[in-house]
């Protein structure tokens, strides 16, 4: 990112006041509910009657991401889209963020721009205004804080919990691909720590690098649920991997499921990928993150409205019983424990 | 913090959902308007018709504190009275917050659960429910981010912009307090790291410490106002210090003032305190920051309300000329420049 000839500007030069101006001035407002936006202690929104749904997502530099293959531009977006997926997950729609970060002073005025770029863009990609934030210096590293506002669709939101016994689980997308670039991001890490004059060849990967680089959140699966009447009985965004996403909608549910094996939705792209690292997918599939698809349950008198939508997989059913089971590709049943990312 | 000798339990022994459902579990929900709290993707908050306020903070270790001095559960209070500040400076009341953290493996569960008190003793204090956040590791330090969020007071949201010419400046409290704190603990610290058998005698300094260490959002005079029914033409708190925030209200009014030396509220144990470290009062009351004291203006017509509020100060007025002045109690007039804590 320093490797650039052209000169770079010191934070110290242009002071937290002339950034925070510099890096939000681009950012249009485009919600009716954004009454007052940057630039005050504190925005003012007005959601008339709606109620409002709130989230909030930290990440952290070598915690969360690896700025050696994971460009700004690309995290800023990605930052924005992980919070923006969690109001998905409640059968929102997003409105307003606030973004904070901390950077130590490796960081030049130009890459902050870089990442603003990313919040910007997916800012204009899903409708939603940036109305504040922090900037701060750090003593190592990225810190990104996002928080997210928006509204229930007009069916209401949608929690973890509420799911009976019979409706049918259901998951968007595929799976596992976030996982899987992330692997071959590593291994390029290292191909490129051994000799600093190797190239990566990423054509072959770039389904899945762009799962990783590039999530989007499900915005288009809400705007479904709605032409088609779906009020899902419960929801979850994957963040954290399926199995990790299953267990809480049937703890908070308290209820359980069966999933089938051979239900699970994994690309090609993924599947080859696999193959490649020797990687069982469906294990993939389960415990990968960041994959920021919904996984989602709805009354099984709803099954045709989704079963023919190739981008929905009716994978399993909730049960009376609190067992949360897999059943194989064999026949076999096995019961689903967390296997999802663990940030300690 | 890790001298105790009890047993201390890692991070890593309880998990980031155990962490989290720990150090929330204890958390009473105060508002009607927090309808989903901690536990799902997004929390949901119903305002009925009433605009929502939202600000965000980030506090970073090493650059806003030092644990060395800081005890934890006041560095929760604080980072939470900082942002309930912001919302008063909109002329409104807390609500909800999320609170965001990121503590490097150094940190084990009682410290957090330190912090978390002083989370909880902050919302206590000015009924706030906490609604959500994010726990994760961090490189180095703790990193702390607050998202507040609340309700404009009945006369509406008041915005750094709209003094009038000839309005009244008024600040609330006493200033420079908070920085005096500062240097007596900073003072001590080196006394310490010299001689690690000292004992600091702090009682001299309770009220600058005090200051510092556990500041008070000023709700107080949000109640005023609606008592007096005041409703301030601008306000802004006073987080950076008096010159900073001077700047701003005339600058987003675009207008100047006049701002009388002797009108400037400083504590007799500020004073002494200065006179001590060789410092000139003034000058820490308009550069020191953190005192989360309000600065507003009011109409002229309204000075009998205020002036004999022995908890608020006519420091000067508003001028059409875009001058922002100060005149010394020499009588001599020059401009106010920004003096402000600079975070980078």
């Amino acid at each position: 990112m320093e490797k650039n000839t052209k000169k770079l500007t010191n934070l110290d030069q242009i002071g937290e006041f002339g950034l925070i101006e510099l890096i939000t001035k681009d950012f249009e407002i485009v919600n009716d509910s954004t009454e007052l936006s940057v630039g005050d202690d504190a925005a003012i929104l007005d959601y008339k009657r709606d109620k409002s749904i709130v989230t909030t997502d930290m990440l952290v530099e070598g915690v969360h991401f690896d700025l050696s293959y994971f460009p700004l531009k690309h995290l800023g977006y990605k930052s924005v889209v992980a919070s923006i997926s969690d109001i998905c997950a409640m059968n929102g729609i997003t409105k307003q963020i606030t973004v904070s970060i901390a950077v130590s002073n490796r960081f030049k005025l130009e890459s902050i721009q870089e990442l603003y770029s990313g919040i910007k863009l997916a800012c204009k990609r899903y409708n939603v205004d940036l109305i504040g934030g922090d900037t701060t210096s750090s003593l190592k590293g990225l810190v990104i804080s996002v928080t997210a506002i928006g509204i229930p669709a007009k069916s209401g939101h949608v929690t973890r919990g509420g799911s009976k016994h019979n409706d049918l689980v259901v998951v968007s997308g595929s799976l596992g691909g976030a996982y899987l670039g992330l692997q071959v991001l590593e291994r390029e890490k290292q191909v490129f720590l051994v000799n600093p004059n190797s190239k990566p060849d990423l054509s072959n990967y770039k389904h899945v690098v762009e799962r990783q680089l590039k999530p989007e959140a499900r915005n288009d699966v809400i705007d479904f649920f709605i032409e088609n009447k779906i009020k899902p009985t419960s929801m979850i965004d994957i963040s954290d991997g399926l199995s990790s996403e299953i267990l809480h909608l049937c703890k908070n549910s308290g209820l359980g499921c069966r999933i089938y094996e051979e239900k699970i939705p994994i690309a090609q792209e993924s599947l080859d990928t696999c193959e490649e690292f020797k990687l069982e997918a469906s294990t993939i599939a389960f415990s990968g993150g960041e994959d920021y698809e919904l996984l989602f349950t709805i009354d099984s008198k709803d099954l045709e409205k989704v079963e023919n939508d190739p981008d929905l997989s009716v994978i399993g059913h909730m049960t009376k019983e609190s067992d949360v089971n897999l059943i194989t590709k064999g026949g076999k049943t096995t019961p689903i424990s967390s296997m999802g990312w663990k940030s300690f």
